[in-house]
């Protein structure tokens, strides 16, 4: 059995550990083995190892971390019909068993046995990982998975909530974006490619929400406190149609609520604080608070036509895997801009 | 001038007066005039007597009071082509301007001109109230205005909070009515007519969940304590994939969100109290909550069309307007099953 | 290797054949094997028989027919975690892929790889049938393989036409049925069970008409002639919203056509005859003709909620394997009340 | 009573008469008086004075033409309150009702009592036009109505089927744009502004495919005879998901159903030939025919939207009124480039 290199959680509290383990093989018909590009850093990494999932994952130590991967396949199972050795791919982050009405219905995401590399089994920081056939997308040739491989969660996360956001968006209408950090830069440049209605950013960097205009935001809201007088001025009084909330704590969330128009949708992406808002303005506006998770595997493949024809590009920042202390430190420490992904 | 008696509010915190006013007449091309032949009594008119609407409606006292009304047409403006005098009609309770983007959508409850009489202008506790072209609908000869008055608003905010629920489910689904009072009594009948899913009832009155079964529920679960373990226990464990929540106090929104299936509805219609959930438990289960109003005039013919054919139907305590006080009273005593009527 | 009984085609305007074959076997990790309960006889068995099915599906002979079936699971796969040995399923026509587009959309139907047993491999006239873990649903306690089989076909396209042209039917609306024969009859018990439209059945025949009413609908018109101007003057003039036309033959298309209110649908089920229609008409009325196949895999689970609640029931003359000849002759003879079924 | 110059028909098969007629007045509470700045000459104009909409529209001659309207209002009636004396404004075709289903459900152009102006009542080739409240809207200061008054009907019938087809386009799709003339040089705007899906123009006019490229079509195909094999190698031989055909004559339709995928949508705009498709094929592709006649009201504003922000705009070439006959003679000529406006 040959070895590859994995980064693993030894311990909550603790600092990962680079260590040689098995190179996964195909053992069952689904499966996919990968050899990582690139691997994605992101900030719920942080609370891994902070041990906030440890109960809800239920996952055993040690394992290798990892949920936003993109590579090269290696390897398939004996039924796995969709991708052969050296296609270029990205992986949803769901292992999904293809049976269940929510699998059936193309709405994945809700599989009543999914399983969630990186989270609670063997992810991608790595060199190897083993996948399913049903969590595989092609990528087009001009993309590189070190490129991409960040648009396997957080990305996919701001194309879905976006892309639903979109389908009730009209050119007459407003939709406001709060926060245009990672994921809200993902969002601004899904609206923009999807509708055309206004775009209207709101974050408390300057610099974000300028870098935001040149991705497709029509207006920029710093916020310094006047953000829904500034919103609503921009909205003839009345408020936008939609608000896709990317912060979700702060305050955020019932700031936002007052920048929405009559009959608006909220959707609700970041998250930390409550919804918290007396049932009688939510029927008197009759405003709808639009829950949004990951992405589907066939929002993953939509997105992928988006980026290879350059309508959503990500600024990253690569780390070699013996790096990968610095790439979490960096990430913690507000150093990274853009992504950062580990290169193995 | 002619007059006519009508039930007046002269004071918060003071009786009903009934007085002699003036007949309201045609002024403008699109007014209609109707003489009243039911108006329900209505627990938001207990609500504006306390006050709680003053400031809200910014309405001038004296004024008329009754925001549910049915009867027939006396006299029509100028411009007046769907209704003619003699018509027997229901109303929509507002009246709308026609020319906003809301009234060309169909959507004409979110108009931003907006008139809504027995709330801040003259309305149904009398002989006559004058109203628009656009408030008007025919109803069939086989209902009458005392009938079916009760409709125009109780009714028709149930018709559209249950018939927007009723797009999403499928045979396999199941939707969870709270509250099976007033408005849940015609909801029911909606969702009975509209759907093929299973239909559980929720209610703390176990006749109410009798009732509710002899019209059309599927499965009745008394409001004991254990009323979110029998949701569970009828939905495989996972939750209805939609609840309509007609209470919306009392607790009633968060045990109502742990009824709900992952990518579950959420359908806000009574209230009260807060919708108090954390951003995280609305994005990892990916739920929606949506706001109802009341529903808008072609929602009221559609009501209207399932009232013609006995697939809604409402059990109704009438009482002359000399009697107005005891209704009132019945009501705030919780003496009046099914709607109290007034038949001037 | 041990042997069962199959009813099969070796040649074209030839006799069945009934005859020993091998008992299917599990092979890949999907296979599910089932014990036939019923099998219905079809009318495009017939059209296989004349060899009309010949060249597009591209078929060996000799290969067991019968693409219509339900029964009891009696071996499965390794991959399978959907049903086990026992259980009572009925079966979806089509083995999919469950990886293309399509049948990541809950559109399977359109899988661009899909196998249809019965038509061009071994099918369900015979002891026993393999398929696929993706095509099987499993059944109610209460209903029996032998009554539902025919479901699982003409009872499948039934529902996905009238399911999906419900979505746009409110309760002031009016649907046309043309064709009140088998599927037409399973069609009105599915608009009825999921619309609260006004259902409107054409036939020839006075007797299918007087059925259709019995079965849920409102209006009855015998197809003498003057079948479009009853249509017309059941809906003021103006036509239907929608109509649903299970004929598609001998005229059927150009007369249910002048059935068709104003940006209405016509949804084509039937099939013989060309729609033939000028450009102007369909853009001055704003009309749509909408294609229907046969349904999804999760239209065959709401269809079988509907059947197990009682709300699709389906007459059926069952016959002995040995007896294949006469059910084919009865119903090519027009002999067959209701659904021809084999029980092996 | 003053008078304008107006041209009018004044015979079939004869020339336009220019002549001085009354200038209209406010006579009816949603009367609006327009002084045109603009009016499209079109095609249609051309198939009036020829007899072909006489019986159709019942016209009384003499009368003014001119359907495609933009200027300034002038007056208005008591009840007019969505635009008042100044105000910029392009004229939607139609004065409709506002009181039946079709207007009150935002599809008024299915108005069961429209008047068409220009077509069955005095248009707009002339110094004034009468029309209603219902049928302004206000454009944004940065147009002018000479530019834009062409996109009242031609331009909101591209914008209408365009925006139709937007609504199932996700970014993985192909959609085919039949015909670069005047309609389908809109609708490519409207699609590549309001979809990330992939755009395919397919025209005979080899200088008309390489303007859409400029425009925001993806792929160009010059129908020179193989259009349909082109179209399929640029959609992996499956076909688009949509073909949106604004020519609908000389074998279109029959091409076009050719480049459709399974599942796919006919959008019928251009019209002349018949749909003849057996019904056999419509539904084993299960394909839609989608007609589509000119937009709402609400289009309109969208629409105007965004020609506002630059996203639509069309070339016009400018005609005084007394030059009338010029432009008639170089539109039958086909000497306009882009759109011909009569500027009184």
């Amino acid at each position: 059995m040959s070895t590859m290199r994995a980064v693993r959680v030894v311990g909550y509290h603790r600092n990962l550990e680079l260590t040689e383990v098995p190179v996964p093989e195909v053992t069952g018909p689904f499966d996919v083995v990968v050899r990582i590009g690139g691997a994605g850093v992101c900030r719920t990494d942080l609370h891994i190892l902070e041990g906030q999932w440890a109960e809800k994952s239920g996952v055993t130590l040690p394992y290798t971390i990892g949920h936003e991967n993109a590579g090269w396949v290696t390897a398939v199972g004996s039924a796995v019909t969709n991708v052969a050795e050296g296609d270029k791919v990205i992986l949803h982050p769901n292992i999904t068993c293809g049976l269940c009405r929510a699998c059936r219905s193309g709405d994945d995401v809700h599989c009543v046995d999914k399983v969630f590399p990186g989270i609670d089994s063997d992810g991608g920081y790595a060199e190897f990982l083993k996948t399913s056939a049903r969590s595989v997308v092609k990528i087009d040739d001009a993309l590189e998975p070190a490129d991409v491989a960040a648009l396997a969660d957080a990305g996919l996360t701001a194309y879905h909530a976006c892309a639903k956001a979109a389908r009730r968006l009209r050119p007459v209408d407003r939709v406001v974006v709060i926060g245009a950090g990672g994921l809200g830069h993902i969002g601004i440049q899904v609206l923009a490619a999807m509708t055309a209605a206004e775009i209207v950013v709101v974050d408390r960097n300057p610099d974000a929400v300028k870098l935001a205009l040149e991705i497709g935001a029509h207006h920029a809201v710093v916020a310094d406190g006047s953000q829904v007088e500034q919103v609503l001025e921009l909205t003839g009084g009345l408020g936008a149609e939609v608000v896709v909330d990317f912060v979700g704590e702060g305050g955020s969330t019932s700031q936002g609520v007052r920048m929405l128009r009559q009959a608006g949708d909220y959707h609700v992406v970041g998250y930390g604080e409550n919804i918290d808002v007396p049932t009688i303005d939510i029927i008197s506006a009759e405003i709808n608070f639009i829950g949004n998770l990951v992405g589907s595997y066939n929002d993953l493949t939509e997105l992928m036509a988006l980026a290879a024809r350059g309508l959503v590009t990500l600024h990253t920042a690569k780390y070699a895997l013996d790096d990968v202390q610095t790439a979490i430190d960096d990430l913690d420490g507000g150093r990274v801009r853009g992504r950062a992904i580990l290169v193995p």
